[in-house]
């Protein structure tokens, strides 16, 4: 197909798609003259990929070329290609270095090791997670760390089930895609699920009611 | 305690203290001298609200006074008092109504009648999730919504545990602080160790290891 008809078919406009094709974020159509050139559905595909990467996941385009990088890799395992989409996702936060943040880094080693988690020393989520009781801790409250290990006992098994529907998926492609978006979208779309749980169980809390037997 | 110690014992400037004084966000101290004012116990606890609701929960002033004006008035009830809280803190996203969202709109209603959540239709969590399934169905994806029940079911009990950690506090005051930080800071905290969860799922599947036992 003409590169008018990629662009009808993915949405994407010509100028982005000519942008994408300089920066090497899409391959080279076939030439069919010097001025023209034809694209098939490995490109409807992979636009599809860095429109995701790039508009849902806030990428630049040199982390989106990281990305692809390692889906195109084909000696690459899979495991490593997620682990290069939540790094290009969720990047290095800022380190702040005080006796708060040690305590919290304590505080999630100990989780860690408690739920026996295989988890590297970089991952982009520890950091976060050591910040967060650090200025929970800073601002005088221990709600949150009261209820870590509610959180990781409950995110364990959900987490499998994520993994799960996104290696279910039919290629690499498809797999960083569905990453992608379950990774950004799926934690606001916790977050959200989560305002309208906690208005239904201030509900019942008010009511004085029982609440509906589990399962 | 003059303005002075007032500032050295909650970490806000003096002159933060005067513009919240001239806000109303703070009650007025007792006069003491016609350029002197002394403050008690009371003043700390609410600045500390009002920092959190600011800082961290990114209110604007007027949002703030809305806040703590449910906070003072004793016949509100505490469970309107925490949907004041969410309302102010997460707002009315904007709407979008297309094909895509009145099926995400559906979808959503179907869940709240299955799972029997008492969710009032102006619950800004609702909006969210319908933008949210509606984005994903335009980028031509089914993974959240397959997931969907699986969040709800997850979120539900530690909804429950939540709420009752926050209202265990002992004064409204508190049940609203540890609520704004628990929905802001929470919201981090969850996505942070999910994606700390998701390595170790993926490590788990990688190397083919039969997950722990459950509990």
């Amino acid at each position: 197909m003409r590169v008018a008809e990629l662009s009808r078919r993915t949405g994407v406009s010509v100028a982005s798609i000519k942008y994408y094709l300089r920066e090497g974020l899409l391959p080279p159509g076939e030439r069919t003259s010097p001025n023209q050139a034809s694209y098939g559905e490995e490109h409807v595909r992979r636009l599809r990929l860095v429109r995701a990467l790039i508009d849902v996941g806030g990428l630049s385009v040199a982390g989106t070329r990281d990305v692809l990088a390692a889906v195109d890799a084909d000696d690459v395992a899979l495991h490593h290609v997620l682990g290069a989409t939540q790094d290009a996702l969720l990047g290095e936060p800022a380190a702040t270095d005080d006796d708060a943040t040690e305590r919290a880094g304590k505080l999630l080693d100990d989780l860690v090791a408690r739920r026996g988690w295989r988890v590297t020393p970089t991952n982009p989520g520890r950091r976060a997670v050591v910040e967060i009781l650090a200025t929970s801790e800073r601002l005088g409250t221990d709600v949150l760390a009261g209820l870590l290990d509610t959180y990781a006992e409950t995110l364990e098994p959900l987490a499998r089930r994520e993994v799960g529907a996104v290696v279910a998926r039919s290629d690499r492609e498809d797999v960083v895609e569905s990453a992608v978006l379950g990774t950004v979208l799926g934690a606001g779309l916790i977050s959200a699920l989560r305002t309208m749980a906690h208005e239904s169980a201030s509900a019942e809390l008010a009511s004085g009611a029982a609440p509906p037997p589990e399962g």
